[in-house]
């Protein structure tokens, strides 16, 4: 079997790196055309150098020539800016893993989706921002959207794609966050140090206060009703302080089928890396017995609006889903430099879930101004709360 | 789409009549050819009046004027007798359900298996005493073989037949029994009665007593060997005791796959009858909320010796799991009966285990052979520890 060709988007993150790992594991199975990274030309061009890419991209094009001093004589192409990202992302890989954060990775996504072939899908915006636009791409080219994100790697794993209809729900399972057992009024006064403490994995500090206030599975809520033709009421959230079972799929007849693995995402990046075979990993595994006992609770929608705000982005649709993302980075970006109180989060999204309302966008470069406008109105709505 | 032919060899018991339940619900998709039951005539004739069958058979030869008169006027055939529920299983309908409970059972199972069809095991002596002779039927005719006990049945649908090599270990739960924190200093005054009171399902009193012993799952430890490619090695059994993940499978990933279900038998038995597709049941939907915590903890092999008493029998293989049966069966009874205690059940069984040491069954009249002498030998190992 010749090669798989592979292009990771992101390769210097902690998702690329991940990815890396496994292929550095399994050399002969994988051949790398592209690496892409932001900033970090030192860590890239070793990657590049390590894993022979054909080509490494850094996305900030002052460092364009610091790259190519890097990757000297090596016969690594060097290549820099935006359009040079795109260009990566449609090399033609076979398998590419768009691990790209933020708004950064829509274009990039897009690209990849366009080209046919089988992607990974790391970057949550690509499905909250711009899902229709997305699984559209796919849909028209015939690629095939992985995810890499643990939940949504779990319904995959369990989800029936010859028989949608004889799913009845999907069940995302949610850790609850460091505030799970809050009181409001503590929740209140929380601050960022006490919001980052997320329980089970390490993470930034973003992604970290969603977990706390559970907004980021109010984003995995709509991810989900992009990747699973269900409908949204067929998606619940349940919360499992311990994280082990990542998702679970009841069938019609009663059967309900979960994914548990160990706190590591190269168990989901293998499976996509894989797919649709397996491929072994050094992860850790899974001990029933000394994990012991697996907690369920429903979630408090009074203390976690986020969750009821997500839905509701999700049932009016259009633009609703970019500018509650949007929203909510200006507003955790606020509460991590104390400028708002932790409730306050879900405050401004709300509000600016209110004020702003656009219709649907139609390309990727509605998607952008959209964002940009909804992260102005965001920027307002929070100077305004301010004390 | 035209009605499936369907069998049922056991229709009056509790899973035949589950499976009746569900036919019932779906009546156009079904066509029941034959239905078999041991001595109740009266249920038996309901049954195929109800669901027209062609042809009802009872077991015992004496009750077969009893069954004509209740059939009159019907146009159903009526039958009697084991040659006649042997042809009944060969009738060669596409999908037949084996349910006749005990060795009485196997030559049914073989019968149906060597036609080709589908084939949805209820039986446990089938692959407990016969599991070589019975998968290589299958293997030679092109038979499909789908387990109906919850355990088996939550491992079929985790497992990727396609590629079994990717399995890295099953992982079998057990309830752990009534008796599962009782110290083995109370184990050895323990009544039938204790014994009986079964957690989570409600079943027989045999059965009950092998849940309380943990042979139980040591003959399901044993079948699980038979149905999946992974050797006896690769099977772990962990205990949880409220038995709503049947099952899991590890895979080389690190990814495990569980499934999950409320304690109602036609959870799996509507998996077996609808597959590959699903068909919508009446259970009651799992609630992870209401449940709240699944718990789990290592078997204890010191308290429950028949779990390796089972293991040391797959180990052996030949005659030994079908001695194992036998001679448990025996034990049981004896307890049942207050002629011995609930520790001398695994002594007796172990003991039989090291007196009789036949050859390899070549046919399924050898193992019923050895399944005879095996009676005999436990009778008489049961007399002599009875005070």
């Amino acid at each position: 079997m010749s090669p798989r060709t592979i292009t990771i988007l992101g390769a210097t993150g902690s998702v690329g790196r991940s990815t890396l790992d496994l292929v550095g594991r399994n050399r002969d199975r994988y051949e790398v055309v592209a690496l892409t990274a932001h900033k970090d030309v030192a860590g890239l061009a070793a990657l590049a150098r390590d894993f022979g890419a054909r080509v490494a991209v850094i996305g900030d094009p002052a460092l364009l020539g610091a790259l190519e001093d890097a990757l000297a004589r090596t016969g690594i192409e060097a290549a820099a800016g935006e359009a040079a990202i795109e260009a990566a992302a449609a090399s033609g890989a076979e398998w590419t893993m768009a691990a790209i954060v933020g708004t950064a990775g829509l274009k990039p996504v897009m690209r990849a989706l366009e080209g046919g072939g089988t992607v990974a899908l790391a970057n949550k915006e690509a499905l909250v921002s711009a899902g229709a636009l997305m699984t559209e791409a796919a849909r028209a080219s015939g690629a095939t959207l992985l995810p890499v994100d643990s939940e949504h790697n779990a319904v995959f794993q369990c989800f029936d794609r010859a028989r949608p209809e004889s799913v009845r729900r999907i069940i995302l399972t949610a850790s609850g966050g460091p505030f799970r057992t809050w009181p409001l009024e503590r929740m209140r006064a929380a601050n960022a140090a006490q919001a980052v403490a997320h329980p089970n994995w390490s993470m930034g500090a973003k992604i970290s206060v969603d977990c706390a206030t559970l907004m980021n599975k109010g984003l995995e809520l709509i991810e989900a009703f992009h990747l699973f033709p269900v409908g949204a009421d067929a998606i619940e959230i349940v919360v499992h302080p311990q994280s082990v079972i990542h998702s679970l799929i009841e069938y019609v007849d009663g059967s309900v089928l979960a994914q548990l693995g160990p706190a590591d995402m190269r168990v989901p990046i293998a499976y996509t890396l894989a797919w649709p075979e397996r491929m072994e990993t050094p992860c850790e595994r899974l001990d029933l017995v000394a994990i012991a006992s697996l907690d369920f609770e429903a979630p408090d929608l009074v203390r976690f609006p986020a969750l009821g705000l997500a839905r509701q982005a999700l049932s009016q649709g259009g633009a609703k889903p970019a500018i509650l993302n949007a929203a909510n980075e200006i507003a955790v970006a606020s509460f991590l430099e104390s400028r708002v109180a932790f409730l306050d989060i879900a405050s401004v999204v709300g509000a600016v879930l209110d004020r702003y309302d656009p219709p649907a966008p139609a390309s990727i470069d509605a998607v952008l101004e959209i964002d940009r406008e909804a992260r102005r109105v965001a920027a307002e709505v929070t100077g305004k709360i301010r004390n």
